[in-house]
């Protein structure tokens, strides 16, 4: 199997949009990491998105992207699996590449979420949980979250407010990059005077949606020794419902992702500098780190009261805001994910730079815990 | 690069589906191909589908399938690229395979379309065009086809009844097979009394919509010498809307996949034994057969006029029926023609057997030629 790198990155910054179409952001994004990359050909497309077919009445996002990025011919496809929908489409982009056929390729994830009414939005994103077993009971996205973090307060005697940490980590770093949605620190204060938006989870334990697109340029690693390798690559899966889980409190599938990816990369939790994990609520960033083996079962709350998610902590996370303060264009986020910690390890992260970054872990979830993508990158 | 074969195929029969769900149909078909291989752990998962997110409420369907076929844990994702989804997802388990990291994938299309009001179905399918530029108009699909084959007509000479040949051979086809949704032959006057759909397109140029799900379990060649092999796979795209193409009655994509398909089997036109093209509109049937060195520029609707796509013609086409009598479950539409080219090559195509085929050729169309999606199927 060809070792992959990374030799473009493209952002656009996370916003509402008005000015932009689904496709000029994803054409923004993708045409900044050919230009970083240096390279005006690629070999094959990979387009991440979630809601297009429903907030934008636009499908076929492959041949959308190709077609007004000028790289007419080109092979390209869209790839969905709710919000883990951009680590999926890196992951084949990767066995793309790995494959030997192909030399460039550009993965690129795009949402535009903002324009329609928000219950539309809200009932496009439940499409993300089983229609049949779950939505059919009336719970939303982020009813089926709070339950989660319901249980884990009551296993472990956890209060709202010890989650407070994830939300202040975030805003703070998110504040230090300039693709951010949110731009401003936040205190404790303004965490508890959050409004509840499905008891247990705040305001400010919730993500924002938005418009954004991101983008990464891949190519064999053997042509780009410079360039910040992918060291490790895996996506598992859990029960769709999550009522069908044996344990409630497990992202099994994180679990089984991280483990093939330490395993791929020969390293182990102790070894990773940052890690850019899914916190579209709180209590997912909590059970991320539980799975990934920076925590002990209910012990992510206590690390992250304890400081250690800061920038100067044990396990950085969200350095550049987060789901939580960067925002969370769904099917981008994975690739805004993978873009920060890529400008991490090339030192190129500004103000929200983790000195001396070798090691990075990002983790993107669809559903909750159904879908997950873990990548592991290094700097050469 | 590991080459693949084809060891599984499953099917479900094209009908209204209406004590089937979604993702019974899916596992259906996944089972059969699993248990047609005698494989009971699969590597990956690839889902291709549609309009499950309008017409079912569903998304996620990679793991959906994963979860309810009872491979827990297992990566997966769905691929969509309109009605070129089920391709589209085949050459990405070609691709998982060829990496290495893969030995058994499983590839498999569904879709449900039954359910809904005929002008929400009508609704999801126009999402294949472009939202901006064409569907914008107010042109539906069908109409774009529509357009097509008018100038068609115009640039060469024909009347709308000299495109029977295509339907009355596909019906004649579908009468053979046992999963066709319509399996009855039709005559030159019920062509004729067709009504018009959108004018050139009678009822009998369009193909029906059906619930359907199809699937194939692939592995490396090495590991199965007897079974069918993918000996030249390849996707590319041309401009989404149908008015941005230099030349209107020209598949591009479709020449330049099947170029590439045909270097990497190392053969020509003129060793195809079989070709199950996507005739979605009996336009694109005679588009396809120019676009793949079957006949000349304006010459498909004579080639199909002389006899030569008939069962025992030069180029036999829709040889189980094709989409216009196994019907279009339109994001499984692909995986069916594969498995049908593979039952062919195996000699266990029933009666509708093609006498010594030895090489298929299988071609996915999304949109109006925006996506398409090329394999070279041979006997080993």
């Amino acid at each position: 199997m060809h070792q992959v790198a990374i030799l473009g990155v493209g952002q656009v910054p996370v916003r509402e949009h008005w000015d932009r179409s689904l496709r000029e952001l994803a054409v923004d994004a993708a045409r900044a990491a050919m230009e970083d990359a240096n390279v005006t050909q690629i070999d094959a497309l990979y387009v991440s998105n979630m809601t297009s077919d429903r907030l934008n009445q636009q499908r076929h996002l492959g041949v959308l992207v190709a077609d007004f990025l000028g790289q007419w011919g080109v092979e390209a496809v869209k790839l969905e699996a709710a919000c883990g929908s951009a680590g999926s489409a890196m992951r084949q982009g990767i066995l793309a590449v790995a494959s030997g056929e192909m030399e460039a390729v550009l993965v690129v994830g795009v949402e535009k979420m903002t324009e329609m009414p928000s219950e539309q939005t809200t009932a496009a994103l439940t499409t993300a949980a089983d229609a049949d077993y779950e939505i059919e009971q009336g719970v939303t996205f982020v009813g089926l979250n709070a339950l989660v973090m319901r249980r884990y307060m009551h296993e472990y005697g956890y209060e709202r407010r010890d989650f407070a940490p994830f939300a202040l980590n975030a805003h703070a770093n998110g504040a230090k990059n300039p693709n951010a949605l949110f731009r401003q620190p936040i205190t404790q204060k303004t965490f508890d005077e959050g409004r509840t938006v499905a008891d247990p989870i705040s305001l400010f334990d919730a993500s924002p949606i938005g418009d954004g697109a991101a983008a990464l340029l891949l190519v064999p690693a053997a042509k780009a020794p410079q360039a910040v390798r992918v060291t490790g690559s895996a996506v598992a899966t859990d029960t769709l419902a999550v009522h069908d889980r044996e344990d409630l409190l497990w992202l099994k599938a994180a679990e089984q992702s991280v483990r093939q990816a330490y395993a791929q990369a020969g390293i182990g939790p102790e070894d990773v500098d940052l890690f850019e994990l899914h916190d579209a609520f709180s209590i997912m960033a909590a059970l991320s780190l539980e799975a990934c083996g920076f925590a002990a079962r209910g012990q992510g709350v206590r690390l992250a009261q304890a400081g250690e998610i800061l920038p100067n902590g044990r396990i950085p996370i969200a350095t550049m805001g987060g789901l939580k303060a960067r925002g969370h264009p769904v099917g981008a986020t994975g690739l805004y994910q993978l873009a920060e910690a890529t400008l991490q390890l090339r030192g190129a992260a500004g103000a929200a730079q983790i000195e001396g970054a070798r090691i990075a872990l990002a983790q993107n979830i669809g559903g909750s815990g159904a879908t997950i993508a873990t990548h592991v990158l290094q700097r050469p």
